[in-house]
């Protein structure tokens, strides 16, 4: 408590103030791009085309979402989904899929809620079509 | 002058300062995620499927990569590229696009870089199929 209330006692001027903020600010932008950076060299990249049982479509689409949603968030090697439907027929299904590197996909072939997503699907799932995919470039505003 | 001498008198102790800081951090995440949220809503997304003549290969996908990143540089409505190339025929290209709504992408195809890339690779797409997709959900790690 003592060392607390000595550091406390210390006094900052407006310009350090606003110095410490650009640093973070900065800091923080500069750690986003160096891991996406860092990450690319040995990502596995996929597109993955589902048809669907149209009369299915929305039951199958939510169990597609908790899927994509609980994977980026639990596992590490889970990097990216976009899931697009195609408008002239939703229940054509591309999906685009990043993973840190071929561990983290046979690791998350594992886990139970791909599990669960693969038991929930079986029967809406018309056809798979998996295709191995390099990644040539990726442009995104920052923060999407 | 005067009034910046006296701001530079104030003195802020290092919990202000802390405050500041996590503050910033705070509002930098949470502005990111509402930029998102408030996009979705009128989003133009497409799948563009284009086959490249192999001899030109590398030449085409310099003038893509230009295209993508100067496009999401200086369009407000140019959200996201992810370009990939099959793994078995780098030559089949597929470009996921997103834009903030039609408004934005039909600003975008005037534009002097779009046009620069539609002129530099005429002579190298074989074939070009555009379908329009809707965004059923996307997962992204933080930073991405």
């Amino acid at each position: 408590m003592k060392t607390l209330k000595s550091i406390n006692k210390m006094q900052f001027s407006p310009i350090k103030l606003l110095t410490a903020i650009i640093t973070v600010f900065t800091l923080t932008l500069l750690f986003s791009t160096t891991t996406i950076m860092a990450q690319e060299k040995t990502q596995m990249v996929r597109l993955v085309k589902i048809k669907v049982d149209p009369l299915q479509l929305d039951s199958y689409n939510i169990a597609l979402k908790e899927q994509m949603t609980t994977a980026v968030r639990v596992e590490l090697g889970v990097l990216t989904y976009y899931a697009v439907a195609d408008k002239n027929d939703p229940s054509q299904i591309t999906i685009l899929e990043i993973y840190a590197d071929t561990v983290a996909y046979q690791s998350h072939i594992e886990t139970a809620h791909f599990k669960k997503y693969k038991e929930t699907v079986k029967n809406m799932v018309k056809s798979l079509e998996l295709m191995d995919v390099s990644l040539i470039g990726a442009a995104k505003k920052e923060g999407l």
